[in-house]
């Protein structure tokens, strides 16, 4: 079986994974563990647990069980004292305390929600996000960083972990031994970049003989990636994996609503991709409409839901074009001709 | 397959079920509605659930998945605002609100957790256990009568549930089908006769053709069931099934060390049998060592660990024993021969 591996986290990941579940492949999903927002901050703080929420939704798109375990694990309470957990999330985080680590804990809810695949945590670290604005402000967190509308006018100067975070040696053996490596979708700093400053993963994905595949966000995130076009995308993830080495890129060419667009301003612009701009892109970028028709509904618990994507990827037209790369990968040579 | 129906509540049931498991036989635990302390009442009052502890300790006992899981589902949060929440509360609790009742919540969990046999809620409505002292005083809800050390003194005058339950249908089908039915053990006011104030039960008991065992508890409890002997016991449970409908009682004549009867003097006090004091017991009392020699642990999240019982039933005795008397009800005849 061919091996595909996914790099990212949050809906991004929970969306890719769901759309390539159901195919006979390997598949194995690096989880980034910077998150610190919403009920997994509060376990984090308060139980010094490690971040549950992506993996929690890594884990559910991968199960093969019971329609109702799967909304069990995406319950959130919406009274009391609870008000805002999520149930998947208080389960990895009694398990991370009944096994006595978190690693123990995934394999144990993989194992109950009979999971195909394997969700890898990208490290096995407590670490914390930051991000260092030009002229000295710095932003600490996920969950900070999430809700900073500035970023983009002042400038990132540097991303990094602490403490310093080196990789869960089963995420590097995973890279090694890929057919297809995934990046994104996902939110750029929040859940892109924080694998890709995990010690030993670009490493990993330079050294690794499989393609890559960037699926380029549909929106930019105002103050954050306000005005990104494609290009600007790829460079920001070459700028960690080493420049030319993505060789596929998927781009969304279907158009919302005006009035969802209009509905969600926060999150209205979506990522536009003029192939002219650039001479001698290395990437083939695959354009084809990408985009979920039907509306995201949020829970009455979740807090953050402001800051969830409204405009998402459709699972099926996602992993379909992922699974077309994934063969045409077997034909190179005359790969030039068909893209 | 020999049918045997359980009626309590708590550690008693889980003590018991855990021993029965193991036994070729259709096994149903009826379970009190009543609780309200603890992490179960939190949930009562926030979220609006029916009380999910009873329930739980009977799924767990039954449950053929493992250790882990189990251990998952007897997990108590230690830190932060989840502290005192049982894991696998919350588990039943957010089931309740996926499925959209209770009763459907509980065969779900025991699908997810394997369970072997039945675990049935005595009713299905949402109830609050009444103590009315005599001269006046009131009593209200499970904790408060648990907690309250005046019972005793000032005299009960009558218990009742509010509002008015009905049996749960399924309770009632399984104690007319039963071949055996097994009383307690269980904290007398708080987890025996809640389930005997449901409309429908005792007549159900009464209507059977099952033999009636009752386990006697091993201590009586300060200021509720001081001075108890164990004809006092089936007096107080006979008010609800009529007079003459107990046909066996379990009794333990093992002797904790002096040592732990001084260390939890809150329940230090052995129930106690004279076989010389009352005349025509229509019950036969099977005499023998039922007693743990594990000393009990609790969590250090458990917030009523103090009102826990700490001298307890042996599973493996106790299950022997209820097998015995299963197999002897065939036998009736010659069964005054043999106790």
């Amino acid at each position: 079986m061919k091996k595909v591996v996914t790099i990212g986290g949050g809906t991004g990941s929970f969306t890719l994974l769901s759309g390539l579940k159901k195919y006979p492949i390997e598949l194995s999903a690096i989880v980034s563990m910077a998150d610190d927002g919403g009920s997994t901050g509060v376990l984090r703080d308060e139980l010094g647990v490690l971040p549950p929420g992506d993996v929690r939704q890594c884990l559910v798109a991968l199960s093969d069980s019971s329609e109702m375990l799967r909304a069990l694990m995406n319950y959130r309470f919406e009274e009391g004292g609870l008000s805002g957990h999520n149930f998947g999330n208080l389960f990895l985080s009694a398990l991370e305390k009944v096994t006595g680590s978190f690693g123990l804990g995934v394999a144990e809810a993989a194992k109950i929600l009979n999971v195909k695949g394997e969700v890898v945590p990208v490290t096995n670290k407590d670490i914390n996000l930051f991000l260092k604005l030009k002229n000295d402000g710095l932003l600490q967190g996920e969950n900070e960083i999430n809700h900073n509308f500035e970023i983009q006018k002042r400038g990132v100067e540097k991303m990094y972990l602490l403490p310093k975070a080196k990789a869960n040696p089963r995420a590097v053996e995973k890279i090694l031994s890929a057919d297809l490596i995934v990046i994104g979708p996902g939110n750029h700093y929040c859940s892109i970049v924080p694998n890709l400053l995990v010690s030993g993963i670009p490493e990993a994905i330079k050294k690794s003989k499989a393609k890559v595949v960037y699926n380029c966000n549909l929106v930019n995130k105002k103050g954050q990636t306000e005005g990104f076009e494609l290009d600007d995308y790829i460079d920001a993830v070459e700028k960690y994996i080493g420049k030319g080495r993505v060789d596929f890129v998927t781009y969304n060419v279907g158009r919302p609503s005006k009035a969802l667009l209009k509905k969600y301003e926060h999150e209205s612009e979506l990522v536009s991709f003029d192939k002219e701009t650039r001479k001698n892109r290395r990437y083939r970028v695959i354009q084809t409409n990408l985009l979920d028709s039907k509306e995201v509904r949020f829970s009455k618990g979740d807090k953050i839901a402001h800051t969830r994507s409204f405009i998402r990827h459709d699972t099926e037209k996602l992993g379909k074009v992922l699974m077309m790369l994934l063969e045409l990968s077997d034909y190179e040579n005359i790969f030039h001709d068909i893209v």
